[in-house]
């Protein structure tokens, strides 16, 4: 098969389209001939070098996709080839074939095209485990998401609006910010201009937030937690503003605070907290509302898999709002 | 009434045995006649001016004691003047009286005489909130608690060993080991002597400390999150070793773990998450085991509250096993 190639760790350069191994058919999983990928953060990371795929997982970046099931293994009860499916990977996505554990497999939600189902799994799986499973964000509650107008920014401001939390979110600019009052933000802060704490806090009279979904990790610690309210929760699960950050437990014991740092990708497949257990929870809670469309997919644009390099430069300029797609058939 | 004084913030000097206002019995409270209080290294720190009480609360150090109901307030059934009691406070206990809420109050357990039951709010209610209703402990998880031969310690253990868990302790000497041993600890490390992530580490086959209870904070941070194990919580309720620590996010994600600061003292009366809350959990899931000798109060003395500057003296040495009791009437 084709696929997007590395040679080596680095810059978007390093990608390229050729030639990979098809993958096997493992008990347990299906093969789905790949219509569309989405990009991700994660796969930047993991193409510099600073996220290696776990144990087992595909080195082939991508971790969702959509497509349609080409070939079905043992102790797969429920799926059969030719069915359309969109998927949660543990990597492999940019690629004409994708190997899959069938508890990761969905269904297109009813009224979404294919291409577009791709950009749905591992946002609403990412926002879905931290925001509600983990963190239990409750209607009237404040709810604080970095980046709203990324991928899971835009996801994740739709599912804590209709959840009833009063949703606040940082972009970096006026016409970012305006998408994100469309989808549901509440309190909308220009990071470039404003401090998010003390606009959090004014728009809350000083309640702060109740769950803060942060993608920064170190550059943002202080901050987020100064910015939650007492028994607050910052779920970190993005470190692009570095590892290493100072910790005021002072502050944070004054709160009751909790932090979590977490990642969708380590789970195990199968188990207790598994990607099975998210992808099921996801499809029961959340799939009903992307088809009565309630909840939307929110698409930047469409590039051919070949231009994958492109799709990180957009990414990493973070010019795009929502996710940037990569068909597998171009 | 006769109350345990302070001429300003400071060492065990400045606590004297003198005259206080009586304490006025509010609506839903009741004032105790108190026949013990027990220490907590949290009066330390408040009596060093680095623990200020809570708005409302009494400036008179003392979270718990016992005593018998001396006046009842309004809007307060199933309590009557004469009935013995023990008590969660927000201070107040180094005092002849003090007024409580009345979801603070506990009966003494069946079998514990009056003066021993001031060794059990604090401690159950503190273990049994963070461990238990906070971190969810359960049987077969490795837990970690540090300080092991303290008030908390002694109760940490037996309540974990009690729910099935594999529990690992710190303490600086063999004999304080011994007793933690005697309680229930199976993996025991002298800190002076041993690096506790090695040996919690080798002890249980690499799996790490699915619950760590710390009051250490700062001191301990690095290498509490380097414990944990994969899902694992760190729950931090004392900061002995300080207030600001490196957090490194990156090890905290590969665990996809937790840190949690908080405090019982902070919580409110009554609602959500309120001591009353704590309170009733522990007369339900704890207080019967205490009167059936399962789980039971370690007392290392008991001294005159008018010494309670040799009290705090003690605590400050470590030179302790379990709780450091005052009586009133002396």
């Amino acid at each position: 098969m084709r696929a997007v190639t590395m040679t080596g760790s680095g810059g978007p350069e390093v990608l390229g389209w050729g030639e990979a191994p098809d993958p096997v058919c493992g008990p347990g999983e299906v093969v789905v001939d790949v219509v569309a990928a989405a990009v991700n953060r994660a796969d930047v990371m993991q193409r510099e070098g600073n996220y290696p795929p776990p144990p087992g997982a595909s080195q082939i970046l991508g971790l969702e996709c959509s497509g349609v099931i080409s070939e079905v293994g043992d102790e797969v009860p429920g799926w059969s080839v030719g069915d359309p499916v969109c998927a949660l990977l543990s990597g492999g996505g940019y690629a004409e074939r994708v190997a899959v554990p069938a508890g990761q497999l969905l269904p297109p939600p009813e009224g979404i095209d294919l291409v577009t189902a791709a950009a749905l799994p591992e946002v609403v799986c990412t926002v879905w485990s931290n925001v509600f499973l983990l963190a239990g964000l409750r209607a009237g509650q404040v709810f604080l998401v970095h980046g709203g107008s990324s991928g899971i920014g835009t996801m994740a401001i739709q599912l804590a609006a209709r959840a009833g939390a009063r949703v606040a979110t940082t972009a970096g600019s006026a016409a970012k910010l305006e998408v994100c009052r469309e989808l549901g933000a509440e309190i909308v802060v220009n990071y470039r201009e404003q401090d998010f704490v003390a606009a959090v806090r004014e728009a809350t009279d000083g309640h702060g937030a109740d769950v803060v979904l942060d993608n920064m990790g170190a550059a943002y610690l202080g901050r987020n937690v100064d910015v939650l309210a007492t028994g607050g929760q910052l779920v970190t699960i993005g470190l692009q503003g570095g590892t290493r950050g100072e910790l005021d437990f002072g502050v944070l014991m004054r709160k009751r605070g909790t932090v979590h740092a977490t990642t969708l990708r380590g789970r195990p497949a199968t188990g207790p907290g598994s990607k099975a257990e998210v992808v099921a929870a996801v499809l029961a809670d959340v799939w009903p509302d992307v088809a009565a469309g309630v909840i939307r997919p929110v698409v930047d644009r469409q590039l051919p898999m070949s231009r994958a390099a492109e799709a990180h430069e957009l990414l990493e300029a973070s010019s795009h709002v929502g996710k940037v797609l990569l068909l597998a058939g171009q």
